[in-house]
């Protein structure tokens, strides 16, 4: 099968919601190259653009994509094979009522710096592998898909907001060599992404990583009548299994998060929820993903030697 | 200099406060064992051993040990170089009213399983580089000294609850190879520590790792007049530096910890506040320590390629 491309110009939405139009009809097991523009649409490109405040429309993520026979109760796995940095510079900021300390007073809201991408990026080939520039320092670029998610349950969501859909998850495991794996809520499931950074810390506390444009390598593939179904999305990294939560709290996010994994736990090793929840406080851990978006978001992680998905 | 060898039996406490009496006064820059009981005092030996409640005096600490010429205003660093498991199990447990999921019907609580050292712990010798075992799976030794700090600048507080003079912080960094700070509130410093696990996962969900007895290898030096002068503990692991701060949320424990990084980064970097602030969100990031003590902690790192402590 040829590799078909899918681009915001095909089609891009800011919301996630039960009823979504594809611009890309996706056979099970199709992989496909997804590109993206950056998070504020290419309109901050340089140190003196600076955001006033959060745009309305903002996290433009291409698509949706239906995937053939994804059926509610399924599970979507979305294998990333690559993401690849697809232009010269990203750029770090801060927006008014926006960020972790959105009430300092010592820090500059809004104010903006741009990150090159040593050797120009994309334009020449070079980007793979590469760095960004903060200020003089060398950053690697690892990438970040910030916002992925499927058409939800009912709710209609913003794509600056996560929930059990994903959405702006804003997780910086979801990169190439991780399967990303989704509740199906409507038929076709309706995938869409965007969002990306060329490197995140873990929290994003400013609002936003290097925001930056990329194009995605992904193989789309249904999974039916999975032996856990999990009501969040999932992650496996090849070293770890994590699950997802969003929730108003981190809180509230880790105990789901962690309610998901002893479902897992339980599953793979046949333990009581009891001996699941001991163990979950053995190996691996709570992570954060996120402390800035509507929701905030949060992992819990185990090693793969002790757990694998059952599908 | 002799190694001296500081135990529980020479003296423990369960508060740290401000006016504590060393059981053993250190020279600058003298290299101690300490030993430690484990958290629950050896009360917990089988499985049927159920804890119906979190006693009065639990975390025992040794100490507290007395640093010649540590003044307030000073740093008190605590270079970590071993922690050996010293009996031949450990055990986690569940107890009413404690706990991530303290409110799940699902989940026993009280509930222990005993975690057995494979080949019998210190006994013969062979507890270094080995396992614990749980439920038939075997879980690499990566001993955690739960409970680490100094006497406080007023208040008493248990040794089950973390603050900025350290005590109850539950973070897996505190292990051999990492360097701990500590802001220096009274003369000698006084500190103590215990509480350590075999094992542990990043956020302690079902309140305990599994709990064990240790010997620590440690280096305790004063730093005078230091360039950063945190109000909380610092990590320094060697490839990272972590700030590490305890609060009421785990939102207000994130913000003191990025708070408190973007100290370290403008005084390294020469960064203003704001640059500070963008450059913490692409490197590192922030980390859950625990969240079921009667605060919580979290941490936020930067790689030591983009940092290095003034001290």
């Amino acid at each position: 099968m040829t590799r078909e491309t899918v681009t915001h110009r095909d089609g891009h939405v800011y919301e996630f919601g039960p009823a979504m139009d594809p611009v890309y009809e996706a056979a099970d097991g199709e992989s496909l190259t997804i590109e993206t523009v950056d998070s504020l649409n290419g309109e901050i490109q340089a140190d003196s653009d600076l955001l006033d405040e959060i745009p309305e429309e903002v996290n433009a993520a291409t698509g949706p994509i239906a995937v053939a026979g994804a059926s509610p109760g399924d599970l979507l796995a979305v294998e990333i094979e690559d993401v690849r940095v697809a232009e010269d510079r990203g750029r770090v900021l801060t927006a008014p009522g926006f960020g972790l300390r959105q009430d300092d007073p010592e820090i500059d809201h809004p104010a903006t710096r741009i990150t090159e991408v040593a050797g120009g990026g994309a334009a020449d080939g070079d980007a793979r592998g590469g760095a960004i520039d903060f200020e003089g320092i060398d950053v690697p670029i690892e990438p970040v898909i910030g916002t992925i998610g499927v058409a939800t349950g009912g709710e209609t969501i913003s794509t600056l907001t996560p929930d059990d859909h994903g959405g702006n998850l804003d997780t910086t495991d979801v990169t190439g060599g991780t399967t990303v794996y989704f509740p199906v809520f409507q038929e076709g499931a309706m995938l869409a992404m965007g969002d990306a950074k060329a490197a995140m810390a873990d929290g994003e506390m400013c609002g936003t990583g290097a925001e930056i444009a990329v194009e995605i390598d992904a193989t789309l593939s249904v999974i039916e009548d999975p032996a856990v179904s999990p009501d969040r999305p999932l992650l496996d990294t090849g070293d770890a299994v994590k699950t997802v939560a969003s929730a108003a709290t981190l809180e509230e996010a880790v105990e789901l998060a962690n309610g998901d994994m002893l479902d897992l736990l339980a599953h793979h090793h046949g333990f009581s929820r009891t001996e699941a929840y001991l163990f979950s406080s053995l190996a691996g851990g709570l992570e954060i993903s996120q402390v800035v978006d509507p929701q905030v978001t949060a992992r819990n992680a185990v090693p793969s030697e002790y757990l694998s998905l059952p599908f």
